[in-house]
Formats: C-alpha cells, structure tokens, sequence
C-alpha cells in the first residue's frame, strides 16, 4: 500500500466529525516532527489546528512562505445503513476508495503530508518555507475557532503567508480539470419588518408587514448587484427564508422574518451590499431591524499571480488537462488567508460524492495528488 | 330576579362551549313548547340546532315569517384563573353580570326567549310568525353543522324568512347605539408557489419561488379592489401567512406558502376577487396552486328595507339614540340567512368584553333587551 493511501484511510477510521479532531492531528504531528518541521498546535475552544513549518529561515515573517492548507473534520455521515459499507471503515470497490472524507479532505491531507514529507527529504536545504496548516472545525456552522482564529494569530505575529494551496476537493470528471482561484464572499442578514398585529376585518387598525415588505422585496429581487468581472458571475441575492403570521387565517401578522443571502463577486463589497440594501429598504418606508453577518469575504487570485499560473502548469504537465479556473461554488477556509497578502488557489480531488452517503475517492488519482502538490513546492520554491 | 336576568345566568352556568351545547337547547325548547311554539331540533354531526315557530299559518312558506337568530355555545374561557370569578358561574359587580356568554350571546338568547314569550301571550293571534333559531355551533371553526346546515334544510324545505333579527352583540357603548345592517363577506385562499431547491452558491440551478412572487405580491397588496359603497368600506385583501424556506440560510426554497383573505363589500363578488386575483397571478407567470374557501358571502339590508327601519326606529324610541347603521365587524350566521332572500339586521348588547376574561353584560341594559325584541315583533307584524 502506497504511503498516501495509508495515510488516507488511517484517517478516515477517524470519526473525526466537526469539531472532534479523534487523533487525526497528532498523527500527523508526529510523522511532520520526525522529518524536521516546527510543529505548533494551536488550540482555541474546542478546536484543534496544526501548524507545521520547514524551511531554512525558521522565524515569522523571513523568506517566501508556501502552505497548504486543508481540514481533518468531516460532516457527519448520516444513517449508516444508507452506506454501501461502513463510513468509517476504508473500503476499495472497482477502484474506488470509501468513507467519510475520503474526498473531501482526508485524502488531500494525506497528499499533502506526503508531499511535503518527500520534497523535504529531496531538498532539505530548499529555499524558503514549506507550511501545513490543518483545522478540525472547518465543516461547522461557524468556524469559529478555526482558521479564522488561526489566521488573526498570524496577523498578530506578522506571520505573511505569500502563496496559498487549499485541498478542497475541486475536480469536477477527473483531477486537474478544475482548480479554484478565488471564491465569491458570503454576506447573510437576519431582517425583520415591524407592523402593527390586528384583525383582518379590521385592517385599518393594523399595519400588514408583508404587505408593507412587498414592493421591498420585489425591489431587491429586481435588483442588479454588478455584472460581476472576468472572474466572477455577477452578485447573486437570494431570501433563503421568509416568514410572518399566526397561522391562523383571520389575524394580521405584527411582524416579518426574511433570512437574506449575498454570493457577492470582487465587483461588490459587503460594505457596499449593506448600503445598498437598506438603501433600498428605507426607501420604501420601512420599520425594520438588519443584522447582518458576514461570513466570507471574496478573495481572487488575479490572472498572472505566479501561484496561479503554476498550478495551471503542473494540472498541463501532470493531468494532460487546461484545468478550468473557477471561482465558482461556496466558500472555503482561503477565505481567511488570502486577507493576509496571500495567493490563494485550490486544488484537490473530484468532488461529486462530497458530503454524500458513499463518498469516495478515484485510488488511482488519489495515488497521483501527492505528485501535484509536491510539483507546486518545487516549481514554486525551486524554480 | 326578572325572567330575562334568570334565563341568563341559567344559560351561563352550562359549559357550553361550541359544539357541546351543555342543556342549553332542551332548557329553551321547554319553555317555548308550553306557550304553544311548534319546537324542532335539529341535529346535524354533534350540533343541536332549535327551530321554534309560532303563529297562525304552521306550514312552511306561509304568511310573513320574523325569525330571531342567536347562538348557544360559547368560545373557551381561557385560564379560569385570570377571571376575577369563575367564567361559569353568573355574578353581579357594580351593575354587571360577569360569565362566559353573558354579552356574546346567553343574555340575547334569554332576551329573544322572553320577548317571544311576552309577545305570544300578549298577542296569542298575532297575523304571521314569529321564530327562534338557535344553534350551538356558531364560535366553532367551521360552522358547518350550524346555521348553514339549517338554511339549506329551509331551501329544501320551502320555508322563506322575511326578516331576521340577529342577537350579536353589536352596540359600542351602549344598548342602541349601533345596528349592523349587513356584513362584508370573507373569502380566503391557500395559495403554494412552486420554485425549484436549490444551495444558494448556485442559484442559475434553483427558482427562488419568493422572488418569484415578490412582483405577484406587490402588485397584489397593490390592488384597488373596488371602492365600497355607501354601505360598506372598499374590499380589503390581506395575506396573513407567509412562509417558505427550510431554516437553513444556505437552501433556496422549493415552495412558499401564503394564507390570503378577503374582506368584501357587495361592490365585489367572491367570483370576481378569485378571477381578478387569479389573474394578477397569471399575469407574473407564476406555478401556483390555489385553494379557495369561501367562508362568508357578503349581504346588505339596504336602507328603506322595513325590518331596517323598524329596528332603527325600536333604538331611536326605546334607547333614546340615533344607532349607527353599520356594515363593520367580523361575520355572523346572518350570512346564511341572507341568501334566503331576508332582511337581517343585528341588534344586541355592548361587545366591549367579548371573547375575553371577565366578560360582561350591563345589568340595566340587559333587563332592557326584551323591550327591544318585543317592539321589533309588534311593529312588524302588528304595526
Ligand atoms: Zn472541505
Ligand atoms: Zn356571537
């Protein structure tokens, strides 16, 4: 068995479900230590992180700094006997790796671990730093305690990460055919429009909120954000939820709940997407409170950023494949890096069963995924 | 203690919350069989209903019929504790008789009674009839086997109402000093929107049924739907339930759900609401589904209608007051009587408490009530 193979299914026995890391880290601890990196881990609440360095200029803030970055925790698997085969018991079928995690991300992890762990073997004088950054609470509702927190550690250290690989699985048929150069951000908000609670045979002793929210709403849906950039689709606004009344048929409603969501491009800010919408909002009159809560910045790694353009060159030279340069999808813990200067690019294994009752991996591209990311070390390092 | 006072507080020491009618019927049939009334009940499913009639011509469609149309059961007292005494036990403070019903509508049922009873010993061969409808399925959700079950039993039967005196409690601020002369109709609808789920990182691959409807709801809650009349105010539309989404702040929605209601003046017909409403949807290019309910017709006695003249007249006379000759409010069983080609014009007691703890009746004004009755009797089958 192969070493990335191990690696992957030692971990997938792992019940390593959002924030219980289950001894996945210190695993990985252990074999990064023997081989000479500097290892931390980073404990906040409840959450574990790794973070693990090697390079000659050992001291925050010396000499280009290439990390990759990935998470041990996995959603949970959902009823077990919905599964072909136990989620956390690593099986092969036709060629296939299963178990929770398998794709996304315990295999990359395990690539990734595994190519740093040769390329520090073949040049264990190399240039510059090689990084790995892992969290157990990247699936979670909130993150919280993860790279979030992880990356106000390195801003407040003067840590500057320059070049950014995140494992998220992003293949979409066959490794290499899809990377990630930036996501959209994600701006929610929790609004709730005030009226007045009445009898509806009484309506004018009543203020009807969905009534008054109406010409608001339709406003907002109406609304055209930006027309995106190169990179981006446009700002796409949707209500995920929308709620008012008693349930009973007679009583006008007092108030109303709209849970809002922005996928915003690099054309938007959050701060603009705010302005606008309660722009909007107060222009038609309204008593209404906004929380708002935003969860991701956009981040773009632009056309000709070097780490962008060698990872492109390595899915050419290794996969045979033009890898689409997305920014597609929802977001991920690159959200928090690429704020610190970083490049930021996602490469990692086809994401179709992720999540998914019987996620599995391709073994023959997982065997393959070390070989990527240990060509992005060299080429960016070495080159 | 007079016969009005006493029937009343008999009526409120029975729990007869709808559709238990708790004794109250066979107390009334009792009373009204020995002066000679020819009683009938009528049970439909779990309602009593009583059908009392008195006059010259017996058989169904003769002579000009003068109906009294109250209720027996009563809405729930809600906690027995927040009354300042027990709901169904009759008690006397500062001038009012405190119980459930006393005001909606034991004390117009025990004035009704004693009105009929004083009128028929008065005028043993009164020309026409007079009646007594009472049902114990009037507060109840539906009203199916109510009044609306009797007066498809008189449609059947060939029996015709000429006027109808209603015992709803409809004065302001004291006995007289409002009449309702019609009621606004009420029609109601489910309606589901139909998008397609979606995550909201792709929203090309959902239809947000919310934004869907949110041009169909403006312009809806938009909708001059008629101007009303000199009887009535304009129709009214309001949607009192409004629901779509899973919770989750990342899911587009597969459906929403909104509970609409109308509240129509006679400028409207229940067929024109659900077309014109039905083609504002159509217009947006809505899926929808839309389950009418037409709870209530709307009717009107106009003015110059002789049971509306006399009525006012008994006020202005009696209660040394100019009512107010409205069509406001929720609606009554009125509605199902109307139909039957009758003038219905509701006269009763204060409804400051209604339906609320500690609701009450003035004393003074109750012992009033069979006056009331007894004048709307003579003047329209004597006078
Ligand atoms: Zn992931
Ligand atoms: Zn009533």
């Amino acid at each position: 068995m192969s070493p990335v193979f191990q690696l992957t299914c030692d971990l997938i026995r792992r019940r390593s479900v959002t924030p219980n890391d289950a001894g996945c880290l210190p695993l990985i601890d252990g074999r990064l230590a023997k081989l000479g990196f500097h290892v931390e881990m980073l404990r906040y609440g409840e959450v574990d992180n790794l973070w693990a360095t090697h390079g000659e200029h050992r001291s925050p803030g010396q000499g280009p700094l290439l990390v990759f970055l990935g998470h041990t925790d996995v959603v949970p698997s959902g009823p077990e006997d919905k599964w072909q085969s136990p989620p956390f018991e690593p099986v092969v079928r036709e060629g296939r790796l299963y178990g929770r995690g398998a794709a996304d991300m315990k295999g990359s992890v395990a690539a990734m671990v595994v190519a740093l762990e040769r390329f520090v073997t073949a040049h264990p004088d190399h240039p510059g730093r090689v990084g790995l950054l892992l969290t157990s609470d990247e699936e979670g509702p909130t993150n919280l305690d993860g790279v979030r927190r992880v990356a106000e550690h390195f801003r407040q250290a003067g840590e500057h990460i320059d070049w950014c690989v995140v494992g998220e699985p992003s293949a979409k048929e066959k490794l290499g055919d899809l990377i990630r150069v930036g996501r959209r951000g994600s701006l929610s908000g929790t609004l709730t429009v005030r009226g007045i609670q009445g009898h509806v045979a009484y309506p004018e002793k009543a203020l009807n909120p969905i009534h008054a929210f109406a010409p608001a709403l339709a406003a907002l849906a109406a609304e055209r954000w930006d027309e995106g950039n190169a990179d981006f689709p446009p700002t796409s606004f949707q209500v995920s939820n929308l709620n008012a009344g008693t349930g009973a048929n007679n009583v006008i409603p007092g108030s109303l709940t709209a849970l809002i969501n922005f996928r915003y491009s690099t054309a938007s800010t959050a701060a603009q997407l705010r302005e606008r919408t309660e722009a909007i909002l107060a222009r038609h009159g309204l008593d209404y409170a906004l929380d708002w809560n935003l969860s991701g910045e956009s981040f773009l790694t632009p056309a000709g950023g070097h780490l962008r353009e060698v990872v492109v060159s390595v899915c050419r030279d290794l996969c045979g494949l033009e890898p689409e340069q997305s920014t597609g999808g929802g977001t991920s813990d690159g959200r928090f890096i690429a704020p610190l200067g970083a490049e930021v690019v996602e490469l990692g294994p086809v994401n179709a069963t992720i999540h998914k009752v019987d996620e599995c991996v391709d073994v023959a591209e997982l065997e393959r995924l070390p070989d990527l990311y240990q060509a992005v070390c060299e080429r960016m390092l070495l080159g």
